[in-house]
């Protein structure tokens, strides 16, 4: 099977979705820099909530781009990483990251000149 | 000013939501083939509506990433095209384009294994 991103009904455009979220991106961006818990997850990602953060690793987990290794502690460890797929995302999450950081400058000055154009 | 994408009031944290949304990922993946008029664009991303295509152009035109230009012609011609700061995007709009269609099947496979596990 052949899959295409622009077909309506292709499979992709799910993935696509998936991956085109503000906390997904994220999430990926902070297990990029190694295998964390949740609590470091949490505080890492600033501002996700722990029911966020529950959905976010649910479905990345699904999709088979995180593992979640549970380790019978008192109180239970529950560390995450990404699997071999997920690592397949690092460079582009981290190229995402790196263009929102290096560019924002330039992106303000883009949004002030066309608000004054459209004002 | 250093930014950084993890701290929640971080301005960069509005350029991943932008860019964390399905419809720009697609008409960035669409522009990064070269410039289309408003036409090409809605025929080649299957699915979009006229109202969210004109959303996504603005909100990219916005910040910078992608350029209007209007040909005052009978009937007027509006072409699309990425801004050099838009072409910065390209690689990473290709490269999650071919993830998600080289590794459906995978994605697919995972989906299948932790649902029945669940089960």
């Amino acid at each position: 099977m052949t899959y295409d991103v622009f077909s309506l009904t292709c499979p992709t455009r799910q993935v696509i979705s998936a991956l085109s979220d503000k906390w997904v991106t994220l999430v990926l961006a902070a297990l990029a820099e190694g295998p964390q818990r949740f609590s470091q997850l949490a505080r890492r990602v600033e501002g996700v909530s722990q029911k966020m953060l529950t959905q976010t690793l649910r479905s990345l987990e699904r999709d088979g781009f995180v593992s979640r290794t549970v380790t019978p502690s008192v109180p239970v460890r529950v560390d995450y990483e990404l699997t071999e797929l997920g690592t397949e995302l690092r460079g582009i999450v981290l190229q995402l990251r790196a263009f929102a950081e290096s560019r924002m400058d330039r992106i303000r000055e883009a949004r002030e000149d066309y608000d004054a154009a459209v004002a």
